[in-house]
C-alpha cells in the first residue's frame, strides 16, 4: 500500500474521529464483519470536509465517487470497542484525490487502506475539484 | 399483527421470492441481525412489483416510502439458509398500501410482519397512485 | 403503538445518544434507508445498558434477541443530520423487556418505536434476566 | 492489481453467481453504495465454495478471515440491475488464498478486486487448511 505514515504529516493534516462498534456491524466469527471498515473510512472522511469547512450544503454539481479502495486488516476490531479512525489526503491530482485511513484501537492498528474518489460533473465525467473543495484540499507531490 | 393469513388469498396474489442468507448479513449472536429482515421485505416487496409488470423504469413523479412497520421474529435464521419471502398486499387506501410478508424456512416461519407505504408526491405530499400502480394493486376492504 | 411518553418518565430513565446520519445509511431517495432505524434502535439500547453499568463483557450465559419490532416513520433524516436517540424501558416482564425509542433532529421527532427482546439462554429457552440485569432494568407495572 | 484475467482459466474454474441489486444498497447518488461491492464479493465466494462441495456445516476449528481487499470501480451499479458475479482463485499458498472478482452487469464490467483469506485457529493463529478445502483449492504458482 502507498499510505503515508501519518506521524509526517504535520497534526493538523490528520483528521482523527471516534467511533464505537455497533452490535449489527459484527458477524457470526464475532467481530467487525470486513465490509464495514469502507464505512468507517467514508465516516473519516466526512468529518475531514466538515472539520474544514467543506459542508455539504452547497455539494452540488459534482460528485467524488470511490473509484479504487485498498484495505489491510491487521486485527480483529469487536462488538463496544471504542475506535479512532485517522484520515489524511495522500495524492491529490486536477481531478482526483486519495485518502489513506488507519482504524485504530488505542495504540494497535486494526486496519489501514486507501481510497481514490474521483471529480465528476452530472453525466460522471471528470472535471476540476469546485473552488471551495481546492481551497481545502493540500498541495502534494503529483498535483 | 393484522397480518392477513396468506393462505387465505388466492395463490397468484402471494409472490414467492426465494433469498439465500448472506454471511454479512449475520451478527455475533450467530443469527442474522434483526435489523435484516427490513431489508429481506423489501426485496420481497421489489418482486411483487415487478412481477405484476410495474417496473421501476417509470417510477417517476412519485415515492412511496415506508411509514409504518411491524416485525415478529419467530425462529431465527442462519447464515446459508435458503429462506422464501412471501409477498402480499394486506390494505389499501387512496394513497397508501400494506404489504404483509412472512419469512419461511421450509414450513417453518421464521418472521412475519407488515410494512405500510404511503405514495407521495416529489414534495413529500400523499397523492394517489399513478394508473401504473392503481392497475396492479387489488381491491381489498378498505380500499 | 405503547409507546409510553417519555416526557412521563424522570430524566434520569431516558438516555439520550447523539448520532450523526452516515452517508451509506441514505439510499436513492436521498434519506436514509428505512431499515436503518433499527440500527439506531439498538445503538440507544446499548447505550441505554453501558450508561447504568451493564457492560457486555460479563454477557455470559443468555442473549436478548429481538423478538418483537414496531416502527413509526414521521419525517426522513438525510445524510449527515444530527440525531438524538431517546431510549427508556416502557414494560418489563420476568423474561422480557420492551424498550420504546424516539429519533429526533431538533425539537422534531422523525421516527418513534419500540422493540421487545426475550432474555434466553443457550437454548434459546426462555430464562430470568441474570441479577446484573435484574438491578438495572425498573419495575414496571407488568414486572 | 494482479487480478489473473477469468479467460485464461477453464470455466470449471470460474464460478458466476447471479445477484439482483437491492434497494437499500444504493446511496443517495443513486448509485450501489461502494461498500456493498465487498459484499457481493463474498456471496460469489460462498457460492464458489459451495459449487465445489466446501459446505459450511463443517466448517468447524478454523476460520478464513479476509485480511487484504482491493477493489476497482469501473461503472455504477444501480437499483434493480442483473448482476453476475464472477469468482476464482488467483494466488494460493500454505495457509492463505487470494480470490479474485468481477461485477458485470452483461458485458459490461462494473467492478473488479480480489481478497486476501488466511487460514486461522481459534485463536487467530495461521494453521494449514483443513483436509476438504485443500481437495477443493486449486493448484496454482505460488501453492
Amino acid at each position: 500500500m502507498s499510505n503515508a505514515n501519518p506521524p509526517r504529516l504535520a497534526p493538523a493534516d490528520v483528521e482523527r474521529t471516534p467511533l464505537t462498534v455497533r452490535f449489527c456491524e459484527t458477524d457470526l466469527m464475532g467481530i467487525v464483519h470486513h465490509g464495514n471498515y469502507l464505512r468507517y473510512f467514508e465516516v473519516g472522511r466526512v468529518a475531514w470536509f466538515k472539520a474544514r469547512g467543506a459542508t455539504f450544503d452547497h455539494w452540488e454539481g459534482f460528485q467524488l465517487p470511490v473509484v479504487e479502495a485498498r484495505l489491510r486488516y491487521r486485527k480483529p476490531a469487536r462488538f463496544d470497542d471504542e475506535l479512532v479512525i485517522e484520515t489524511w489526503v495522500s495524492e491529490r491530482r486536477g481531478a482526483s484525490v486519495r485518502f489513506s485511513y488507519r482504524i485504530l484501537r488505542g495504540d494497535e492498528v486494526l486496519c489501514e487502506g486507501d481510497t481514490l474518489l474521483a471529480c465528476v460533473g452530472p453525466g460522471l465525467q471528470p472535471r476540476r475539484f469546485p473552488d471551495f473543495l481546492r481551497r481545502v484540499l493540500p498541495d502534494l507531490p503529483g498535483s
